[in-house]
């Protein structure tokens, strides 16, 4: 392995790298300089992506051969060097630096290497954590209602000042699940109070109603949820995803598919809302298995990066409420500031908050926010598992936090994302057949296009500096960090349209 | 919060503690003596259970009362202050300090803050993974191989040489699951190399077959494996867990229910595995949903402690071979050397082992083994997620087997188990009614036995200074660390005599 460098060491300039052997040299020397001119929230990234080899490269290649042994490597993108990484920028064994605006699906919020959280890895609250683990629900530190309230709670959406913690996004969504049919059938039952009957207790062993509840969760098409048991169930995004695997008859609604630019289809786009919504009341009442709860992204993410329009979510927590049917935003993707706003469902202006906000990802750790005590359930140990989730991602969650609060960067966010949606158009409107459907105005960095060719477009992205994500049949999709700034923005709108013409 | 103590810093010798205002004393200073005289593996934990408070203490109920208001507690066993607990030894936030045997539900291997794990949490290596948590799947460091083959791997039961990592157990089994449908539709397709028909691309998008498989997973009566959907439709251990969730509707055998002392009861025993082995065997034959796979205990730990013998694994295992049926050994509580061998189907002395592993808890990392590359799925992204696992917790559980190797702690924890085991027996010989069905012999301190009042037993041992736990409807568990020495078991010992006088 190589040798780790130290917290804050400098990496070497730049411009050296550039005139030492540099195999392809992606930027014109006015354009780097221009880049290294801005100063960056990560001091020590480079000014510019650093190309020494082809991909992947030789050190790479070998290094993917030792792995494929032992573990599964055939979806590997790129064989990365996390020690060489730094903010925008992740680096790879051969020594080349790509601008990251894929971000490890979306997970990574304020940079490889951020000496902020490095600091706080260090700290005894964090070693404590790493080597005492606890089972959250058994014996919690005395110290955990601190950690939660200065941290997963201190950016609680409004309305929700509960959480249950959790593991990753699709458990986060399958306990949430949970909670949404314990407290339908708490609700038929005739409250928390009344037990439960003998032939409930009987039959539950057997897998079998009325212990095993009838009931279902009503998702959309093209929606993604995560790939567990019941997550997986409700996740309609791709056949590889669910081939093989049984799945609950749950029901499925049409999500609006919306044609662009929006303002040039107000009206055929209002009528598709219009169509999904009634679909959802449709389903609702007739589904052989009632839904306990609606589950929802603010904006489908694997699926392809599907937006719905503020009416529409407004209009379906109006639905769900109508019927009693909890309304659960799957922020797994969305959350934690990409789209400009700390929860992407704050763009919906409801009155009325979400049942349930599911989250991890750029969070680090994982769970639900909820606000109604009658969604904690009737007992203990209904809602239980070892170890609960994780004080040490609770404590990297916290850092995260302070970072995005020390450096504003949800409004940051939004900003330099109307900055980079603007220079698309420019794109969009010189090369209409590569940069299709463009959408996400007005939703931060979180910005999406069509490419007929996505998967060449995405491969030909590295030799241009750019590691880039996919998402649905066609979609280039933009995860970059929420210290993405104008600067990154030029690099990746020049190597794009470097991309279009090299297809 | 209380201020963490450096890594190391002598604790106050506890007769200092017994002699300075202790409000109950459990233990006669003979024996407090005839302890320190012993040298701990931990070093820095006191010589016996200190107790300052009742339980709960003051500052327990106060940080309960904060806790309550954010997150679930209704479980909570007792408040522990972590940056005060050494080796055995659990603190409270009142300064009590009691011998652990329950450990975290047995998810603590080498006692709480253990200085080696203490250097490992925070050596750059860790740091890095952290900070930059990648997905998996797709960007794994060059590093990733390397830290596989010398932890996780180099630890992975006879006969298994690869790994699919994961979060915690219940993922755990569910990716195993995953695996089994995958492996058993591509054998019903004719391998590897045929391909979906458009029938099961369509179907699988509505949850149905022919896409969605119509298979199952065959567990065991009282066997717990979690509780995601997937999982917990194969726990059956107690309604509590499963009331209201929708289930799949999977078949369960009878677990053998063996009579103690086994020696007196071996003929019954023997026809009591056999006739279980018979449903197996019938359940496979005529179930609605064909099992894939059939997944199984080596001692079935939250249903109560129940075992089985050698031969009647060595049964199974040839049943589900003889019916193409893959064998799953949830390892999950019985894994990382609690039994007196490193996995506890080691017992089994299989020639033919187990098509796949999982483990969790004491790994402080999770996924499951396996060896046939049949078993990795035949296209990409059908088993994934976006992080896969966690390389923190991977390093974390090399230095776990590490620490296990230097003390060689799996004979060690043989031997101790089995000097716990003749103490328990003479205690049993003694107050027969209190410790009823003593089980676990030759299985490490991997021990239990029923008690009537097994609620109030558990409840009591706090006030002589001990942490036990329960299973199953009136089973006493033993679940100490693999650091638990005999002078703890004299504690231990002296303490369980005196609940049993007391209830």
């Amino acid at each position: 392995m190589s040798a780790l460098r130290a917290a804050g060491a400098a990496r070497p300039a730049v411009a050296q790298s550039l005139s030492a052997g540099v195999a392809q040299r992606p930027f014109g020397t006015a354009g780097a300089m221009r880049m290294a001119a801005v100063k960056s929230f990560h001091k020590d990234e480079p000014a510019a992506p650093i190309l020494k080899t082809k991909f992947p490269g030789p050190k790479a290649v070998e290094a993917l051969k030792e792995l494929d042994d032992v573990f599964e490597t055939r979806s590997v993108n790129m064989m990365a060097d996390y020690t060489q990484s730094e903010g925008n920028y992740i680096a790879d064994p051969d020594g080349n630096m790509l601008l990251d605006v894929y971000a490890q699906i979306a997970s990574i919020p304020v940079g490889y290497n951020n000496p902020e959280l490095r600091k706080v890895a260090q700290t005894p609250e964090m070693v404590d954590a790493i080597i005492n683990r606890p089972a959250l629900g058994n014996f919690p530190s005395h110290t955990w209602a601190g950690v939660l309230k200065s941290g997963i709670l201190k950016v609680a959406p409004k309305g929700l000042n509960n959480v249950y913690t959790a593991m990753a996004g699709s458990d986060a969504n399958e306990i949430a699940y949970k909670a949404a049919f314990m407290y339908r059938r708490q609700q038929e039952r005739g409250g928390p109070d009344i037990d439960f009957t003998p032939q409930e207790i009987e039959s539950v062993m057997n897998n079998q109603a009325p212990g095993s509840s009838q009931l279902s969760i009503l998702s959309f098409k093209s929606s993604f949820h995560g790939r567990l048991f019941g997550c997986l169930s409700t996740t309609r995004s791709k056949p590889i995803h669910k081939l093989d695997i049984p799945a609950f008859d749950w029901p499925q609604a049409t999500f609006p598919q919306l044609k662009y630019p929006l303002d040039q289809h107000a009206e055929e786009n209002a009528e598709a809302e219009q169509a999904s919504l009634d679909e959802v009341e449709h389903l609702i009442k007739t589904w052989h298995l009632p839904p306990a709860a609606v589950v929802v992204e603010p904006i489908q993410s694997e699926g392809g990066d599907n937006h719905a329009s503020p009416s529409f979510f407004q209009k379906l927590r109006a639905l769900t409420r109508k019927h009693n049917i909890l309304l659960i935003a799957d922020e797994v993707q969305t959350g934690v500031g990409a789209t400009g706003k700390f929860w992407a469902h704050e763009h919906w202006n409801l009155q009325d908050p979400p049942d349930m906000v599911t989250f991890s990802k750029k969070a680090q750790t994982a769970g639900y926010y909820y606000c109604s005590k009658d969604l904690r359930p009737n007992k203990p140990y209904r809602q239980f598992n070892t170890w609960m989730g994780d004080p040490s991602k609770a404590l990297l969650f916290r850092a995260i936090i302070s970072e995005i609060e020390r450096l504003d960067l949800v409004k940051h966010t939004a900003k330099v994302g109307d900055y980079l949606y603007g220079q698309l158009e420019g794109l969009a409107g010189k090369y209409p057949e590569h940069f299709k459907n463009l959408r996400g105005k007005g939703q931060g960095t979180f910005i999406a296009f069509d490419n007929p060719k996505r998967d060449e477009f995405l491969n030909k992205a590295k030799g241009f500096g750019i590691n880039i994500g996919g998402s649905g049949a066609s979609a280039v999709r933009l995860r970059p960090m929420l210290i993405f700034q104008e600067h990154h923005a030029d690099i990746l709108i020049e190597a794009l349209e470097k991309v279009a013409k090299a297809l």
